[in-house]
């Protein structure tokens, strides 16, 4: 079942403050706002989730036994959290995680899978939604309060991050550096480098590590010192973009379902490691034959055991222009927990999402992956698209990032002195595809006229055709009048080497998911007129 | 000397009427204005341009000996025209043919010149600009009546040419097929693919042509039969664009030079023909040396005998994935004469200028060609450069174009029935460097609301990664409310496999030379209103 559009624009609190009348259309109404859930925490709520000591206590009370029934459409779904019962029919097809995954949990506790998607439990939308669906309690019997501190056991060990990282979600931990220091040096250093992880940070056992590769000719696998030896090292400089990154420019435009990510989810690393594709002509893989995709596994898992999959097209996996790398060093360093140790993948040009970490499985297929990631998410849905409406199959898997900039200084709401005759701005550009930057250009009066700044391409990199991984961070003075005074709004964009340039304004790249915003960046900043 | 952008806002006529002093600020003022002359005919003028009867008959008189003497900045540029003589010292800077062609004909006659160039003798604002810089008469001596016809010696024996194009210039041809033609069929017929020529059509002598390729170890030559019996035949169907496709939409915001291209500088064949890979590998080439670009010279030459030459990136060229073709058929015909007969060159997913046509040589280089075309024209000049004060070399040659759609239909300015309850639209999408087209939009509520077309990618065409060569058709039901009447905008865009899309407006993209227009396509179209 699908719900009717025409319900979207009623409020979340509208909704909850109108109460416990469980009908399944109103329910069908709350399931269809609940735009904001997902992978992103939009609010974060006290640890526990609000109190249910204030929930009417006239429900029926259900036993294990009764909830462990109803788990088909036909029967109801219904799961338990805590001491409550919920009916979650009307929810599984809008789940921003998935159908299949929320149906693990039919007639079950959810507690559990919450422990893992932690998200859900600081989330107050991901609470609310539950409570709007509460149809009873569970039979005291039946109530295991689980160990103290055991939701957070799936996150023990996890590594320690730098304070200067601003954390946009605990647990799965997703971070960016302030967007202050991103312009400063043209490779990001590994400890404010953005991060992405989607599943706990895994523990990886150094003696038993293997990276497996199968699907083509012959099935092979190393240890990382293995790879290390048989194949000739490279290193890339590569710009890593979440294809979230900026997707509050697009909340303010209409809500939008993911982690709130200003412009810092991207970052800039030497990586060095091997070539993939000298690995895949290792394992007899051949690019013109029935094989259309390489698929990479991580060794971080969800609940069902179901690991990280997704997929690149096999062109660009052996494509000797292509410098797909399997990576173990990250600025000259060993490549760190949070990004992906002892083994990950750079698939430099391709959104962040395909740059598999904790590599586990390399796979040779004809299909794309079928995974979560690759199926249902990081795809770029029409503006007409909702959670509710939405053919994931209608919509290709993202893989190269459109032309995209952003000012890193002045921050947004500093203070800019008139006198000083000029406002220096500073930021980075970027395109994907190994597409390179031509040309940036700064507007302060709102696109009117525009300046074109000076480009910082990186000492000693090479420019080739569509082989251009790393970013371009630029600068320009542009001049102000000394009367100048107040708010003044200073936008960027970029235009590639393939002539394309970044789109006006959030609402011509809106999507529900938030992904790709690249729309002109801009900063307001406050003009102090002289004194005089 | 560069002329102060302070000058621009005034109009050509405004000066023009200012009539007879001619002092240096004056032309000064002039050159500044000369927008629109260049390589396209804005307004077509009698055969022969405005006469002369009316001059002042006080100016003075000077003989060719002393023009001869006036070549350069420090004695003045003189030149002559008919039986007049010209100061067009300011000019030569901001001459849109460049500075080396038009200081040619320092100290002497242009009429030649013009014979070739013949758009200037169509051209109102070239005779308009050129009386302005009026500054004496030719002794009567010295003037040469040409003999009757002689100007269009160079463009005798022109192929005949389908009268259903739109001519957007005589001489050379260029020309359009109308736009509700061409989304008619997927391979455009070569009898209305839109001709793009910058010179005279060469009349090519099939027994003595041979192509001839050196720059790399070996240097080697082929008549078009020995090439077709050495390498391997291959088709594929690709599209062609101008770099100045939809300019009419650009010139709406701010006078463009050149040829006035409405949505249909743009057609798709299958071509037919040998891979220029192949011909360079025979030759020695190799990429991972020092030359780095390929040029194409073609038998098409201007009056100093230099021929029409561009380049490609060597990795565009070499690369096993670039699919350039040196192309004898075109849509299972012999290539045509407006063509390119009887070989040309075809760089998939490359703009127009660079897929150079009569090919007479391919020469490897260090640096990409010192042609016209390549150096200072088909250029993506930043907003804020103006021909006066452009500077070359500061912006790359366009190779990749942007991701692009029109609508074929309705035609801009027809009736729709409101009756009828859906507009049906249809267009075209294309984006460079084979990325393929993942989706198109229709809005006729000016961008708030759109609906996602249908999809034709070919029959039988096999869609790989960033090799997607041709267009994509679409087609698209917008629902129309029966009450519906008036005016009615319907805009496109169209998002392609690396998730660029198309920026609003015109203002977004806009460039002097008024090349790479991807902005939405709109058409305003009338609707009929029931009668009841």
């Amino acid at each position: 079942m699908r719900f009717a559009s025409r319900f979207l624009p009623r409020s979340l609190s509208t909704i909850i403050n109108n109460s416990q009348r469980s009908s399944a259309k109103r329910i069908a109404v709350v399931a269809a706002t609940s735009v904001g859930l997902g992978f992103g925490a939009m609010t974060l709520w006290p640890r526990g989730g609000p109190t249910t000591a204030s929930a009417v206590t006239d429900l029926p009370v259900y036993t294990k036994m009764v909830v462990s029934t109803h788990t088909t459409p036909e029967t109801g779904i219904w799961v338990t959290y805590k001491d409550h019962v919920y009916d979650i029919t009307n929810f599984v097809d809008s789940h921003p995680g998935g159908r299949s995954k929320i149906t693990m949990a039919a007639g079950k506790a959810i507690d559990p899978f919450w422990a893992v998607y932690q998200v859900h439990i600081d989330s107050k939308d991901a609470h609310e939604l539950l409570e709007s669906m509460k149809i009873g309690r569970l039979a005291p019997e039946d109530v295991t309060p689980p160990p103290e501190g055991a939701e957070l056991n799936h996150f023990d060990g996890e590594p320690e991050r730098s304070p200067l990282l601003n954390i946009r979600s605990r647990r799965p931990f997703n971070a960016e550096p302030p967007l202050s220091l991103l312009g400063d040096e043209f490779h990001t250093p590994n400890s404010i480098f953005f991060v992405r992880n989607h599943l706990p940070v895994p523990n990886v056992d150094d003696v038993t590590y293997r990276l497996r590769v199968d699907g083509a000719e012959r099935e092979i696998s190393f240890t990382v010192a293995e790879l290390r030896e048989k194949y000739e090292e490279h290193t890339i400089s590569a710009t890593m973009q979440c294809a979230g990154n900026r997707r509050t420019g697009l909340s303010t435009v209409k809500t939008v379902r993911g982690l709130e990510w200003g412009p810092a989810a991207i970052s800039t690393a030497k990586w060095t490691g091997v070539l993939l594709r000298d690995v895949l002509l290792d394992a007899g893989c051949d690019a013109s034959g029935p094989a259309r995709h390489v698929e990479f596994e991580g060794l971080d898992k969800d609940m069902s055991g179901d690991p990280y999959r997704v997929s690149i097209p096999i062109e660009k996996a052996m494509s000797a222009d292509g410098d797909v790398l399997l990576a173990y060093e990250m600025n000259g360093e060993t490549l760190p927990r949070d990004h992906g140790y002892p083994l990950r993948v750079v698939v430099p040009g391709v959104a962040g999402a395909r740059n598999a970490k904790w590599l586990a499985r390399i796979r040779v297929r004809e299909t794309e992956s079928d995974g979560f990631w690759q199926r249902e998410d990081y795809k770029l849905f029409a503006p007409s698209s909702s959670p509710e409406t939405v053919d994931y199959a209608k919509a290709p898997a993202i893989q190269e990032t459109p032309v995209q900039s952003a000012i890193t200084e002045p921050a947004s709401g500093s203070d800019v002195d008139a006198d000083d005759e000029v406002i220096t701005v500073r930021g980075y550009a970027f395109s994907g595809g190994g597409r390179g930057i031509d040309r940036v250009d700064v507007t302060i009066d709102g696109g009117r006229t525009w300046r074109v700044a000076e480009l910082d391409r990186g000492a000693g990199i090479v420019r080739r055709l569509n082989r251009n991984w790393a970013w371009t961070l630029w600068e320009v003075d542009v001049p102000i009048s000394a009367e100048s005074s107040g708010s003044l709004a200073i936008a960027c964009r970029a235009v590639d080497s393939a002539n394309n340039t970044q789109p006006e304004k959030g609402e011509h790249v809106w999507n529900f998911r938030g992904l790709l915003n690249n729309s002109w960046h801009r900063v307001e900043v406050n003009v102090k007129g002289s004194e005089n």
